[in-house]
């Protein structure tokens, strides 16, 4: 029986989302469930389970049509082992060997590996960043997480941990990070960060779409407040630039939603301060999987696993 | 008849050096001249091409036991085009198709690259990196130059450009730096800024090997520099850890003359403020091949160019 399905699932902090995927990458069926829900490790390993059952059954497809479960994950993985080190967002996670538990359960060929890894795979196979060979995809959100693609491939370094664009620190003094470092890139313009500078700029609680859309109407406050945040990450990117000369630096992830004024001031930095050769070079652009991202870059995981 | 000889130059701000190199990369024969005496563009590319022919009329071998001629280079270089697009320590040069120029007139087959990858492929093929798939190689001098050696190969980057670690910036206020940025590693340990620094503590004139010396001896100016050196390059090097992920950093050139003072330091900075699993995994080891490292890397080029 031609194998014609894959089965992908992108583990967030909030969501967990599966979805079983077709020919060219297309999403069939997609379910959204909420990830505290299932409590602890074995809950969710079980609801994992239950999800990928439940979509075998009711869409009345046979395990032999499934060429494999791609998973995408918010921590760092052993992608070799298929083990889990730990979820920072997730309690309950030390070290489980999540690939060797499905495999048994599902009889079904099982691939992991890091959430953002996914994402600049399928920017890279099917986004914005087709037919370039290195590029760097940033995911802005309550982290800040990056993917490396290097001579056309995922590059994940020696202990599979590489692309942590977020600790990059951007100042030799400056605030903590829970990385354990300092005055790194995510201490300065991870969500929760930008909401807390708006709520002393603004004496009030302000949402990001808010800000973005006061930004739109030159709010003056809200441009100030997107000008340090593009100042920041691109200060962190004309090192990433001079280091590696990408072609292009792929942005996505909810921060990203700024659009314009964040993007223009990012390539303003880039001009000004990165060396001439490589500045030229690179294309600063926005994310085109969106949300799906993850589920995309899980299918292309599974392809390229097994072929 | 057997292509047994390589032809490697290494060109510098300071020195020429012309070598002939035999079986398993041993220099045979080595010549160093003066850059200064040269003056300007035709003058170099002339004293280049005489001391190519007169090794070969002075040690009878004939061009059809050449494999080719390699040159490591003081600037950013196409590659592909043999291009030299400037070298910023030695002024007439600008978009000199050298390779063309020097394949004309010596009949042999021309490969040029920028010096700083050259040490980094030494390093990788026949020194202290050696069957590791990822390392960052770091020559401190005057300038603070670097190459990338990812899954393997030496990685250049989009144009060529990458691996220039001193021009991470290490903050975002900070000295300029003649690259045009700002802040940059190289704007606070380049050779010159370390002896700027000394000349304040000690109130005088000091070299660099004597500042060595004297913290081998324990004093406490000299204590101080380098362990202030160790910790603008121990930050600058926890980004590239947490980025690429590297099993090794190789660090070379005249400043490492430090030696135990300087590497102690900096890998306490990286075991405390780097990610754990990329902290775990990168070794912070001295360059092996010194001032020979250029010759050798030109000579691989050569050999990896032409097989």
């Amino acid at each position: 029986m031609p194998k014609k399905f894959i089965i992908a699932i992108d583990l967030g902090g909030t969501n967990l989302k599966v979805a079983l995927i077709g020919r060219k990458y297309k999403i069939l069926h997609k379910r959204v469930l909420s990830t505290k829900n299932f409590g602890r490790k074995d809950n969710l390993i079980s609801a994992i389970l239950e999800a990928i059952n439940n979509i075998i059954r009711d869409k009345k497809i046979s395990r032999a049509e499934i060429l494999g479960v791609g998973l995408g994950l918010p921590g760092p993985i052993d992608i070799k082992k298929g083990i889990v080190h730990l979820f920072p967002n997730i309690p309950g996670w030390r070290e489980v060997n999540l690939k060797r538990i499905l495999e048994k359960k599902l009889k079904l060929a099982v691939f992991l590996d890091n959430d953002a890894n996914l994402m600049a795979l399928a920017e890279a196979r099917r986004g914005r960043a087709q037919g370039l060979s290195n590029v760097i995809c940033i995911t802005l959100g309550t982290g800040v997480g990056g993917g490396l693609i290097i001579q056309g491939e995922l590059y994940r370094g020696a202990s599979f941990a590489a692309g942590e664009i977020g600790h990059l620190p951007i100042n030799e003094e400056g605030p903590s990070c829970n990385c354990g470092g300092r005055a790194c890139l995510e201490a300065y313009i991870g969500n929760k960060k930008i909401e807390e500078r708006a709520r002393v700029l603004f004496k009030r609680r302000i949402s990001l779409e808010e800000l973005s859309r006061l930004a739109k109407k030159k709010n003056k406050k809200a441009v100030q407040l997107w000008t340090e945040t593009a100042r920041h990450l691109g200060r962190a990117l004309v090192g990433v630039v001079n280091l590696l000369n990408p072609d292009a630096i792929v942005i996505g992830g909810g921060v990203a939603g700024a659009g314009k004024i964040l993007f223009d001031r990012i390539r303003k930095v880039i001009l000004e301060e990165a060396m001439p050769v490589q500045a030229r070079q690179v294309k600063i652009v926005k994310a085109a999987l969106g949300n799906d991202a993850g589920l995309i870059g899980a299918s292309l995981l599974v392809k390229e696993g097994v072929s």
